[in-house]
């Protein structure tokens, strides 16, 4: 029995969902996906996915990867599996790798986006994927904070308030701030990865930058201090996509 | 007891919704505003809309009104009811006007835009918003058969098949087909009035001309007939949006 090592891309809508990951309670993103795997293949399926998301993140390009014995062409894997799934969760590629690929241990950085809305009236079509903010928001001074935590630190600060002992030493890569003619403002990070909750824990600690209740000074110290309750209240989980995983 | 005629105008996400028009089963949008209304006014209310929309068809700017003997500032009404409604319902203006005005009687003209995802992959993030067809579209071939309805006909042939007796005759004051890189038709119409469904109607039969199925003299044959068995189907809902109402 030959095994095949297949990597699928999926874009979902988190709105619905408990996360990405398998639990006893509440739907999740990957007993969605696997239930129909298995239908698909006949056989279980263990899909291995780039890290979780939580409730109510989205991802554009979420990477996974399972074995199987099934010789199904991936195209037809594709197209079925799309037909089966709901409609907020997608396929975007099916493809054979070698088999040492690991969607997880393989991936050499994630990049993500949050996204929020700064204008007046919030957008109700895009409730689900924007942070509404009302308040004025100086980008400038959020885009000179954001390239504070540019290169390796301690993210101690702005790691989940529950979060295990795990190593909290991390590298940013690149970020940067893009904001349009709608208001919209986008927050872009990439790393070598992420503690939990930190990219919404950073994104609501710069929104304190750009209303003006925290300084350029402070940032920094808070980054340093490696003390979570000095930061600023995690940004809520609709704004935030994984947008692409490197390998 | 002085009655003031208040006019307000919303935008809502039609998708949770079994359409405007209060009913017996189902929640309307119409209900849920008049509830929420009822809460700030301390007294009944009877709220007029321009029109009814159907289930899972939007609205950017309903417009409605309703008197009532309350004083309360039209801007303490209008911030008022936004913190009362749900995330998919905004209140965007609330003004006095005379007593004279009928959101309904007075208007001149509505203004509806049909929005097509004319590609391959869905978007699963506009998926309530966008009817999303994967064959490709001849946009020129829609736009000249979208021409043919302008001006002054018997609308019979995209009538709803179980619609009342009304008077056939309409005047499309204009419209247009417009298309952007990412995909999406946007195909945008302005009359004097719309009978049941004949947006929908109109958009699908419009669709077989661009899919090739029907030609541009077989479009005006089907206009000509005023036979409802000629037209396309209907379009789905989703794409419908209530753009303006002018009066």
């Amino acid at each position: 029995m030959t095994l095949r090592n297949i990597r699928l891309v999926f874009a979902y809508d988190g709105s619905r969902y408990h996360g990405w990951q398998r639990q006893n309670n509440g739907l999740t993103i990957q007993a969605v996906i696997e239930e129909r795997l298995q239908l698909m293949m006949q056989s279980p399926v263990k899909l291995l996915a780039s890290g979780r998301t939580d409730a109510g993140v989205h991802a554009l390009n979420q990477v996974c990867n399972f074995k199987t014995p099934s010789q199904i062409p991936v195209d037809t894997l594709k197209r079925g599996l799309n037909a089966l799934l709901p409609p907020d969760i997608l396929v975007k590629e099916a493809t054979v790798v070698p088999l040492e690929f690991h969607s997880r241990y393989r991936a050499k950085s994630k990049l993500y986006e949050y996204r929020i809305l700064n204008r007046q009236d919030p957008d109700i079509f895009r409730r689900n994927v924007l942070w509404h903010i009302r308040f004025p928001l100086d980008v400038e001074t959020m885009s000179e904070c954001l390239s504070i935590i540019e290169g390796t630190h301690d993210f101690s600060a702005f790691k989940s308030s529950g979060s295990a002992n795990t190593d909290p030493v991390r590298t940013i890569l690149s970020n940067c701030i893009e904001s349009d003619k709608d208001g919209v403002l986008r927050i872009i990070v990439e790393g070598n990865g992420f503690l939990r909750h930190m990219v919404r824990n950073i994104v609501g600690t710069l929104v304190e930058t750009g209303t003006g209740r925290m300084d350029l000074k402070r940032f920094a110290e808070v980054l340093e201090s490696g003390d979570r309750r000095m930061a600023g209240r995690k940004a809520p989980p609709q704004g935030l996509f994984l947008v692409a995983v490197k390998y």
